[in-house]
């Protein structure tokens, strides 16, 4: 995995700024025949798109994708068939702001990545955050859409389960719910609680943290590997690549820690259609490194963004103390918009290993 | 990242099943000019060794390493000096208790792999677990061994916090606590109460879940990078590597998702050695992926062995229904000896990321 | 490397076919700090374009290349300074002229790609050789000038040496008569005999082959490494992945095969720099994968274009028996374009391993 | 690919210096269910192995091959069954005669990687050319064995062709007739001219140089890509990875360079198998980097040894002016021994895009 790449048959790279030209990605390795529109890789990316309810930043962006290679567009104009060569996408920059970054360019805003970016370069694009923008994250989306393809048949679908101090009532779990509300949550009995919570802290130039959870089904068994191509490995990792993530869990995760055998062990019984039943699910679908056919489950922590209105105490590129207050467009919770980003990210995850477990066994 | 093999230009490959001839790894990418010894390894293999207490399985194994390539032997007979070649390194399998696997080479164990390897390969070395053992993570702990010397100065120390429903009080965190206790609980308040509750847990032939701290101090600023080489993403990578791990959390982890941005946020001040100073560590040493110099902080959730003596439901091979029970030598608390693990595997990812920095920016 | 990606740490994934709307490539892994211009990848791009003479495709495309990310443009408005984070270059594909491709949509050109192609994929961007495309490698020239200033004083000049049964004489080898003819070629006395050799392959419809060399001076010693790693070894990987090429030198190549080993070793004296003096370069500055100082010599064998005007014997998609003669713009000799490419290639090869290096041993 | 590991789904690592205790590989990624024996290992690696004949060097090296995990071992106590893990294999060094290296310690051998080799690491295993030896190739011959048995059919063969300036008479070319002498030579017709001439090298002190073909059989259509996962890419790459290799051609190669487009193209008809008949194969069974079903032929240039009895000016590593005489056991004619390492290499590059075809595209 380089810098800028990951997967290893399914393989995105990505590259852009936040306030550069465009972003995008290229997706390298997806199998020929796969069948797709932009309009469905638009569909994910308008979930993550910003400005669309008052609890997300106000910067405008359309994210509009455009495909540049490795399809061949069909007669009806909008189905594009994948060609087994490289899938480049991108999307352009449309609200670059254009304003005085005077100060912002040589402090280093606490909690952001300003200082380590220079003593890692040397030299940063200090305009909204550069390469360390949540903006590149759209390029994840877009891959995403293609990875959901790849593997017959999966579902992978993401819900916000706590925001702050408040969590979800998982017994009213709704899939149908996420997309009814500007939280993504399950719980419809959470939307007041979420939306009087955030608009104070949205008011109060303050910011907050989430929980997001991440259920893919319908992966085959078999996938992953028992040492350092585990599936929980991969996902983890990919998951933990995405900005402001603090913590990853696998099914039981960090609750697992605190279980007996008896009580952490899934067991099983013969199903009708030759496959086991698991009469639990506290692995997350995975066991040993590889998934087993039951839902694959992640867990992922965001913490608040930084960019808050209260000054912070700092220092400035030439050592001196400094107090920093981050005006300009910001998501009180970045949490909310990572949920399609963390689905994609999963989706990615899972492709790859489909590619790999059927390259060197051949058994899909 | 291939299926046996980690990291970029500190690159390690394992090998070897729990009930072969031996096990070992290849640490390809080290420096040349690192010196270290085989005691020295092996001072770190005999933390990770199983049968040193009665909390641990009875397995006993000398976990004896041995270094085969890639260095210099000095004239004192034992300072090895690295030349820069691949150092390979094997441990044998001496106490592989012949016995009848019968049952158990046909038998899905809950929450064991044996499912899903069956799954994956449609072969199976059920001995001992095969690939799946934890023994594999001697070859981890030797590799770490060496990584420890690559970055000037580093320092990784692990300890246990969490054992099922006990936690340390961290306000008496002593590190020299740590070699003191049969549970690397840096708190020598929580020895008696550790040892209470495992002592239960054992007789009751049960297991239980732990929570590990890994620290790394002296880590240099600038090492990782803003999207898919995150130092927190590959730690994070690693550390769910290991078998059981089931949650990895960086700095504040799970709990920043509660906290407000100003809560969060660690403000700096300038340092007499014109390096920053961060007044508190919510972000665990690392902004936008990036080491900012402050001790790198991670955690990780151990689930409870299922290998336990109260029968199970479950399937075999054959489709057929069974209850299957554990017997054999196991450890109660497989977390405990997981902290070596941990810190030989955050070792390794910071090696790693020293010789990448150092390879695209030449700033160290 | 994955498919469509070459390097480890200077890493370039190309993507884009012939006639769709774009081609591009990613640069990851460039140093920060690095300056340069789009003119200056321009400079290399146009002694790649087609139509720069009538021994070259006829074909007219501006490629005129955009940089999207991984720079900070400087105020005078064209100084782009390199941040280390993903390159994106893109050239737009202008003259792709709309033609009924009824026929070779189905027939396989005897030569080309065109049944692999469909073996492979099951699906093929027919139009131009879609990713098999010559078209393919303006990519990899803008990926080169990058590349090419990524070391220090590094010089990197290419050749044609032979074409079809006419060699250059190397005593009158000039490198500023590489740029005065449409061959380049480095000998003036050989450009009468090219022109009027290659215009009666061209009138015939017909095509020919060629050989070309790429001389680096500055390599510092100690890029490469003595197994998988060897500098040659990633320069002929590197130039054997450029369309059309069937062989590829080290110094003196297959000549070496013939020589006796005290012919063949280069004898060494000490210079006054502190550096060893090589009497001879039979080696081609690579001893034992190793750079030794000594300019880095690689030689490539470029066949001809399968794309000829006489019919050959062929099948198509439905197995049936064909006769396929090949209409269209066609370069009579690719492997004069091949020039810069080779260059190019070389030049990626050599800063990858400088980064390598750098990261392995902190040695330059 | 890292500095001593090949392939990407058929790995291979390997460690291992010519005077240390052993030398070995680990295969990572071989699928499961392969069937093997250690005797049809060791058949290749005697091949291989030192002190055949006179014409090879005197070092007494059993190379015998153990295998230490990775597989089942079955009933009858011989044949293995590959589980998919990791394959390890050791050869242990027996013949490491001791001796005074004083001199050569800090001299450098002309035409060797000496120089390079300490200007690179700045420590150096002398003691027989440390990793630079050709006994690293044991290994590869090891998982070359392997890899043959991952693809259906596959046959790999190699020749030596042609030994300083005697060429072989290819219209006698007989397959049967490589194991009847020590020069590995299909011409039978060529067994006396090659014995003398390499009498005369031999007794001379001297050394010469070599060609070597190896052609594979059955080899899918298919494996490969058209960019940089081209088939003809890696052998390029995995032949000149072999020691003292100084050129790589495929097909026609160089030749190539002097042919037609009407020459060259291979023509095809369809065969009563529905799969295509080539009239010819100018290409060496690869077209745009993607096999054709044809027999892939690739042939490499084998330098001769720098390891000679007559003395050459060199330095040593203080500096000064020394004359350089290599005493001790060598090849007189390295490549002869070249002839299975080249088959090895080239079935691991079959190997591997075997499994990366099946994976990407599940069309095997």
């Amino acid at each position: 995995m380089s810098h800028n790449t990951f997967g290893h048959l399914f393989r995105v790279t990505t590259w852009g700024e936040s306030h550069g030209i465009a972003l995008g990605c290229v997706v390298d390795g997806c199998p020929p025949g796969i069948s797709f529109t932009e309009a469905e890789i638009q569909a994910y990316l308008d979930k993550r798109k910003p400005g669309q309810s008052k609890y997300t930043t106000q910067r405008r962006e359309p994210d509009q994708v455009k495909v540049f290679s490795g399809v061949m567009l069909q007669d009806d104009g909008v189905t594009m068939i994948s060609t087994g060569t490289p899938i480049s996408m991108m999307i352009e920059n449309t609200d670059q702001r254009s304003k005085d970054y005077g100060d912002i360019a040589r402090q280093y805003r606490p909690g952001h990545a300003d200082y380590t970016y220079d003593v890692k370069y040397g030299i940063r694009d200090y305009r909204g955050g550069g390469r360390s923008s949540a903006r590149e994250t759209a390029a994840r989306v877009a891959a995403g859409a293609i990875a959901r393809k790849v593997v017959p048949g999966l579902v992978v679908r993401g819900a916000l389960v706590a925001m702050g101090i408040h969590s979800i009532d998982r017994a009213r779990w709704d899939w149908a719910e996420v997309d009814n509300n500007p939280f993504f949550t399950p719980d419809a009995g959470s939307v007041e609680t979420f939306a009087a919570y955030l608009d104070g802290i949205r008011k109060a130039g303050s910011s907050i943290g989430a929980v997001i959870e991440v259920v893919a089904e319908n992966v085959p068994a078999g996938l992953g590997a028992p040492v350092y191509a585990k599936l929980d490995q991969d996902i983890a990792s990919y998951l933990m690549s995405i900005n402001a993530v603090k913590g990853v869990e696998i099914g039981d995760g960090f609750e697992s820690a605190r279980l007996s055998g008896e009580e952490n062990a899934d067991e099983m019984r013969m199903g009708n259609d030759g496959k086991p039943i698991f009469l639990s699910n506290h692995a997350g679908g995975i066991l040993g490194g590889i998934s087993s056919g039951a839902p694959v489950v992640a867990r992922f922590a965001v913490k608040p963004t930084s960019s808050i209105l209260t000054p912070r105490r700092s220092i400035d590129a030439d050592g001196q103390q400094v107090d920093v207050m981050t005006k300009g467009r910001h998501d009180p919770c970045v949490g909310i918009r990572a949920v399609p980003i963390g689905e994609a990210m999963v989706a990615c995850a899972i492709a790859d290993h489909y590619l790999r477990h059927r390259g060197q066994t051949g058994r899909i």
